[in-house]
C-alpha cells in the first residue's frame, strides 16, 4: 500500500468538547468571538488539549519549473523561480518577510525554501534544500507532466518536509507557470471547463491569456483518457512543487499536525491530498479567497471558509502566513481570557 | 466655533505616490498583495513618508452605563460594566489579551481603560481613567440621554484621550445597553427602521428582542422634532462612550493620527464624527463586519470595506486590536521586501 492511503491521525472530540465548554465560561457573550472561538476549538481538537497553543510553525515553500510555460502562457520568463528561490533565501520575498514576522511572534519559525526541480538548478544557499528531482516538468500539451516515479519522490518529499513536533504547517508555491498546471488540475477534478480555471495568474495581457487557455484545453483533450484517478490526474497536469505540497498536506494529518493553506496552488494540491486521501481535509485550515477566479471553485469543492479575502494572487504562502497571527489570538484569547467566575463577573440573566 | 469643526490633517499625496511607485517595484506581480498593497499606501499617506511604520499604539476602551437598561433590553445586568472594568485591568478580557498580544509585537502599546460614567463609580484602579461625567445617561425613551454640556464634555475627553505621536489609534467600548443606543442612533442617522437596526447585542431573547425594539420605537418618536443635527441625534440617543469614542476619532484625524474602528458601536460613532466633521472619514480604517445586522447599514453609509468578516459581535475594540498584525504585515512587506533591481529578479517580458 503507498503511504499517502495510510489513515490520519484522530482528532480528538473530547478535547474539542471541553474547549468548547471553557468558551461558554469566558467573560464573553456566548459566540461573541465568532471565529476566533471555532478555531480555538479546532486547535483543541487536532491537539488533543483543551488549552491549545501554537508555538512550533514550520513555512515551507516548494518550488518547481513547468514545461508548459514553452505554450506562452506566463508574463515572466523562466529564470524567475531560481531568481525568486535566491530572493526567499535572502530575505526579500513577501514570504520571507512574513516568516520574519512569524518568528518574533512564535517561539520557533522553520523557514525552508525546496526547491523540487528547476530548468535550472540554483547555486547552493543556506535555507534551500535542493531536492531537485527533475530540470521541472514535461511541456503537459505533449505528454504527461511527469512520471510516475517523479510523483511518487515529489510527494514522498513533500512528506519528509513536515516535522513531526511542529504545531501547524505552512505550506507555500513558486513555480512560473504553475496557475496553467493549477488550472488544468481544477479543471480535471472538478470537470470545469478552462473558460473558467484559467485566470490571469501573475498578470498576463489577453494574448497570453488566451494562449493559457489553448494549453490548458489542448493538455485537458490530449490525456482525456489518463485521467481515471487522483494520482494520475497529479501525473498529467501536476507540477514537482504540487506533488510535494500534496503529499506534505498528507503527511501532516498523518502526524496529526494541521495546515494552513494559501491560494490558488495550495488549495489545488490540498484537493489533490484529500482525493488522494480524504480524510485529510478535517485537517485543514484555509487561510483567503485568492484574486484567481478558479479559486473559487476549490473552495466551495472543499467546503473550505478562508479565513480572508484581500485580493492576493501572490502564492509563495504568504496568504498562509499572514493569517498566523490570527490564529495565535485564537489560541490567546481562549487560554487567557478570565471565566465569569474568576472574574466576578455576573452572568446573564436568568 | 467648537473643536471639533476645525479641520483634519491633511493626507499626503505625494507620499502615497511616492508608495505605490514603490509598490510596483517589490519583487510580485504589480497588484499581488492586494488589500495589504491599499493598507501601506494608505498609511504612507497618514504619516507623509513613502516607508510608513506602526510602532506606537494606542488602545482605549471607553466604558458608560445606559438609562435605557431600565426598559429590559439586556440579558445582563448593569453591574457588569464596572465589572467588565475591573476584568479590563486585571487583563482578562479579550481586549486585554489581545492588548498584551500587540505589546509584543509593537514598540509601544498604550492600553487605558476611561470610565466615561457608570452607575456605581468602580474602584480606583491602575489602567483605568475615571472621567465619571454622570452616573450613566439618562433613560432615552423619557428624557434625552444626555444634555449639551455632558456631550461636550464627552467629545472633549474622548479627545483628551489621543496622544499626539500615535500612529494609531485602537477605539473600544464596554456599556450593558449600548446596542440599543447604537440602534436607536443608526436609525436617526440613516432613516432605518428599529426592525432592521435592532439585533441581539450579547444575545437577548426574543421577548427582550420586543422590548428592546419598542424602546428605540418609543425613543426615536419621543425625539423626533429635536433630531435635527448631529450632535443633537448623539445628545438624545447616544452614550457617554459613543460620544467620547466620536471625540477621540475626531481629534485623532486633526493630529494626523488614523484610527482603527471595532464593530457596531465603535462605526456609530465613526459615523457621528463623520456626520460632525466630514473630513474624519478619511482616517478611518474599518477593521471587520460584526455579526449585529445593523453594522452594515453603518458600514454602507461609511462606504466601508472591513478587512475581516468573522462573526464578532463582543465589542471592547476586540476586533480592531486583532486587525493589528495584519497592518503591521502591510507595512512590514511595504518597507521590507527587495525591489527586482535589489533582489536581480527580471521583470516580466516586454
Amino acid at each position: 500500500m503507498d503511504w499517502w492511503l495510510n489513515p490520519v491521525a484522530e482528532i480528538s472530540h473530547s478535547s474539542r468538547e471541553s474547549a468548547l465548554a471553557r468558551q461558554q465560561q469566558l467573560t464573553k457573550p456566548e459566540g461573541a468571538l465568532g471565529t476566533l472561538e471555532a478555531l480555538a476549538v479546532n486547535f483543541a481538537g487536532w491537539q488533543g488539549t483543551d488549552m491549545p497553543e501554537l508555538n512550533h510553525i514550520d513555512v515551507r515553500v516548494f518550488a518547481g519549473d513547468h514545461g508548459v510555460v514553452a505554450e506562452g502562457v506566463s508574463a515572466y520568463p523562466q529564470s524567475v523561480t531560481v531568481e525568486m528561490i535566491k530572493n526567499f533565501a535572502r530575505g526579500g520575498a513577501a514570504i520571507s518577510v512574513l516568516a520574519r514576522q512569524a518568528n518574533a511572534n512564535f517561539d520557533l519559525v522553520n523557514f525552508t525554501v525546496v526547491n523540487m526541480g528547476t530548468a535550472v538548478e540554483p547555486p547552493v544557499r543556506e535555507a534551500v534544500i535542493n531536492v531537485q528531482l527533475a530540470a521541472g516538468t514535461s511541456n503537459f500539451c505533449q505528454m504527461p507532466a511527469m512520471d510516475e516515479e517523479i510523483v511518487q519522490r515529489a510527494l514522498s518529499e513533500g512528506a519528509a518536509q513536515v516535522e513531526e513536533d511542529a504545531d501547524l504547517f505552512v505550506g507555500g508555491e513558486m513555480g512560473i507557470g504553475n496557475t496553467t498546471a493549477t488550472a488544468a488540475l481544477t479543471s480535471a477534478f472538478l470537470d470545469l471547463s478552462p473558460e473558467i480555471t484559467v485566470g490571469r495568474g501573475t498578470g498576463i495581457d489577453d494574448e497570453a491569456l488566451a494562449k493559457k487557455r489553448e494549453a490548458v484545453t489542448t493538455a485537458l483533450l490530449f490525456h482525456k483518457k489518463a485521467l481515471v484517478t487522483p494520482f494520475d490526474i497529479l501525473r498529467c497536469l501536476g507540477g514537482l512543487e504540487i506533488a510535494a505540497l500534496a503529499g506534505a498536506y498528507i503527511s501532516a494529518a498523518q502526524k496529526g499536525i494541521p495546515s494552513v493553506v494559501d491560494g490558488y496552488i495550495c488549495t489545488v494540491a490540498a484537493l489533490a491530498a484529500c482525493r488522494l486521501n480524504p480524510g485529510v481535509r478535517d485537517w485543514l485550515l484555509f487561510s483567503h479567497r485568492s484574486a484567481e477566479p478558479g479559486h473559487h471553485y476549490l473552495l466551495e469543492a472543499l467546503s473550505a471558509v478562508p479565513l480572508l479575502d484581500f485580493g492576493l494572487r501572490l502564492g509563495e504562502g504568504s496568504g498562509a502566513a499572514l493569517v498566523l497571527p490570527l490564529l495565535q489570538s485564537a489560541c490567546h484569547l481562549h487560554g487567557d481570557m478570565a471565566t465569569f467566575a474568576e472574574a466576578n463577573v455576573s452572568r446573564r440573566d436568568a
